[in-house]
């Protein structure tokens, strides 16, 4: 059985919608950062990276959303949530994924996380950092909401991976800065994914 | 035929050398960093996000590297450089290259492009972050070194995707001040990669 280690209101939910969608058998632990239990040595042997989402699987530990969702989207192909048969379409599907992972995400870290990149104690590069967040990640969801984003749903008509992803980032958009006024679309894919069961019970056991 | 827009020093060098591998036809444009090309009317019609590298397909134009990496191993099956019938270890190849640029490559921009993340005047804030350059991207390499690369590629035996993308990256070790003898199972797959055809092929074409 699939077991999904998450924090809560991380990027964990992506990964916890898609198992929701396809009906996999998995269950869930949830990891405080509060007390750090990211960095405690048990969880350091599940991903010796100290960070969510992690996923057991009969075969091994599997670390990085846009390699987990693939994966559940692989071993439950009935669901459709990925055209791995088609080379071109399942790439258009990676380079969104991949932006959100490498770029936005990146962005979004640079409020809470700015320590990563310099000494915990510089105050003023964290503080100017955080400042920046409503620009940069203003950005991402702009360029998104205009050269990404087709609609209905990320890559379209289908609804595919990218979609439950790009509902978890979007999550963050009001703490990061971001104008709403500047992202209609995404703001209503977002309140689309939101009216989904699969979403809904996502949401309702990480906030139990 | 594919055509990739590249820089020299860059990411692009990862696809260039897997297009090599896999024997495609393709052509090459460069796109020059130091005149802003990656950020003129004509490239940004190409790539919107003004970066490298991108692929001009026959059915469109795809960026961000580890789509790009599946793409051409998937278009070239015969190569055999991606499990892709393998859900789990199609995973744990996209789960490394999702390390690569999500956190070694972000890790490595804060050497030059810390402008990103705060406002390009602030001086001390762009230091901060090249001072820790050092910890960060040696840091990520040392977690490659010792949880990562199988050895003698990055996915035991097999040659995949992996192996140049992480080739690439590595090329920029010494100017991001890591600590080479920290790392000696990741500089001996640096050498090996560098004696092969496809590999000193696609460098030959780049500092042409």
């Amino acid at each position: 059985m699939l077991k999904l280690y998450y924090a809560a209101s991380s990027c964990a939910l992506a990964t916890h919608i898609v198992l929701e969608e396809v009906g996999a058998d998995y269950s869930t632990q949830r990891i405080e950062f509060a007390k750090e239990q990211q960095k405690s040595p048990e969880f350091l042997k599940i991903n010796p990276k100290g960070r969510v989402p992690a996923l057991v699987t009969d075969r091994g530990i599997l670390t990085e959303t846009p390699a987990m969702l693939v994966y559940v989207a692989q071993s439950f192909p009935a669901a459709g949530l990925a055209p791995m048969a088609d080379a071109f379409a399942f790439a258009r599907m990676q380079s969104f994924n991949s932006y959100l992972c490498s770029h936005l995400h990146v962005a979004h870290a640079h409020r809470m996380r700015g320590h990563r990149w310099v000494d915990a104690d510089d105050a003023h590069s964290i503080a100017a950092m955080r400042r920046k967040v409503p620009e940069t990640v203003g950005g991402a969801f702009e360029m998104i909401e205009r050269d990404m984003l087709e609609g209905p749903w990320v890559m379209g008509d289908t609804y595919t991976i990218c979609d439950p992803y790009l509902f978890t980032l979007a999550q963050w958009m009001e703490k990061d800065g971001v104008d709403l006024a500047r992202v209609p679309r995404v703001v209503d894919h977002r309140h689309r994914m939101s009216e989904r069961l699969a979403v809904k019970k996502a949401i309702a056991e990480e906030t139990a």
